[in-house]
């Protein structure tokens, strides 16, 4: 391809790269960027440089903030007591917009996979189990995706808490059969997290 | 929304005004952003302000470029007596990537419509008028969407160059109905260019 200026081949390739865009829509997108120039390209590349420049991953939870630990960790209407796990950081932002849980989070960055060979370690699960040392909690909500890696990982994550006087819950009613999370309505997680099981 | 840092939120909400994106599919491209920061983040942020900076359209043609006149415009190799008259920029890209026509372009940055009151001025119409009494254009290649709009454009055009001694001709055979010319794929351009016929 070289129809087009290579700055502007460049940003397409890059564009790209985005999920949910392949190349033809990633064209359509830098097209719309260059006509709207003052109103969305120079802002956008903006806002690009100061996420690239501030955002981090929180220490304790592993949510992304701007801050060593992130604004959730660090609030005092928080609930210190309980611990809501997630696989993804769109998983914790799905949670907060159902507005119903007041505790901490801990975001695993995935789930077990004995084929993409991603184990325990790599998704901080001891570093789990030590906060739970360190802190106050009383119970652990599983919010995982209701697939089989995340089940799996949800039971994993259950027995490696059992014998520690800490309540393991998870997400019940409401998740549908092979669902995500991040693809629920607001109501739905509402539902889910109230109707909470014992595992 | 306020689940992420107001950094983080910007972007989304920037990010939400492409065409193609919505805005969960804007989070979801955010997220992937942040998580690939040096590899994907900066650099998209530095050539979208190259962009910003550089791009612009040729005074010529409409066509988007990095000089007064694009890099079509002033080659040499370009055959000067042939104008393709399209509607857009990713038109243009289109004929491009088709590999068939050898000659200049003429961007409308639109059709004639009623509905929205955009009329021949708009489109730039008496500017491709004044370019063939300068330039020795023999013929004019109307290439425009299969559409009613479009093709209207296309007859209005038409009758403006009328008895002007140059050749109008437009794409024909391969455009399906209702088609719009950037979703084909390039076989189906190059057999509409060589099988154009006299309007
Ligand atoms: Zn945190
Ligand atoms: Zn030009």
């Amino acid at each position: 391809m070289s129809e087009a200026p290579r700055e502007i081949e460049e940003l397409i390739s890059l564009m790209a790269k985005l999920p949910g865009l392949g190349p033809r829509s990633a064209r359509r997108a830098v097209l719309h960027l260059v006509k709207k120039r003052a109103l969305l390209l120079t802002p956008l590349s903006g806002a690009m440089q100061k996420v690239a420049e501030t955002a981090r991953e929180c220490v304790s939870c592993g949510n992304i903030g701007t801050t060593e630990r992130c604004d959730i960790c660090t609030s005092e209407k928080r609930a210190i007591g309980e611990i809501c796990v997630v696989e993804d950081v769109a998983d914790l932002w799905a949670m907060e917009r159902a507005r119903v849980f007041r505790g901490r989070y801990h975001v695993l960055g995935g789930t077990l996979s004995a084929l993409d060979a991603i184990g325990p370690e790599d998704l901080g699960i001891p570093k789990l189990v030590n906060r739970l040392k360190d802190e106050s909690v009383t119970e652990v909500i599983l919010a995982l995706n209701a697939t089989i890696d995340g089940q799996t990982t949800a039971h994993y994550i259950a027995d490696e808490l059992e014998g520690r006087g800490i309540k393991v819950t998870s997400l019940a009613q409401g998740v549908p059969v092979g669902g995500e999370l991040d693809y629920l309505d607001d109501g739905t997680i509402s539902a889910a997290l109230r109707a909470r099981k014992s595992l």
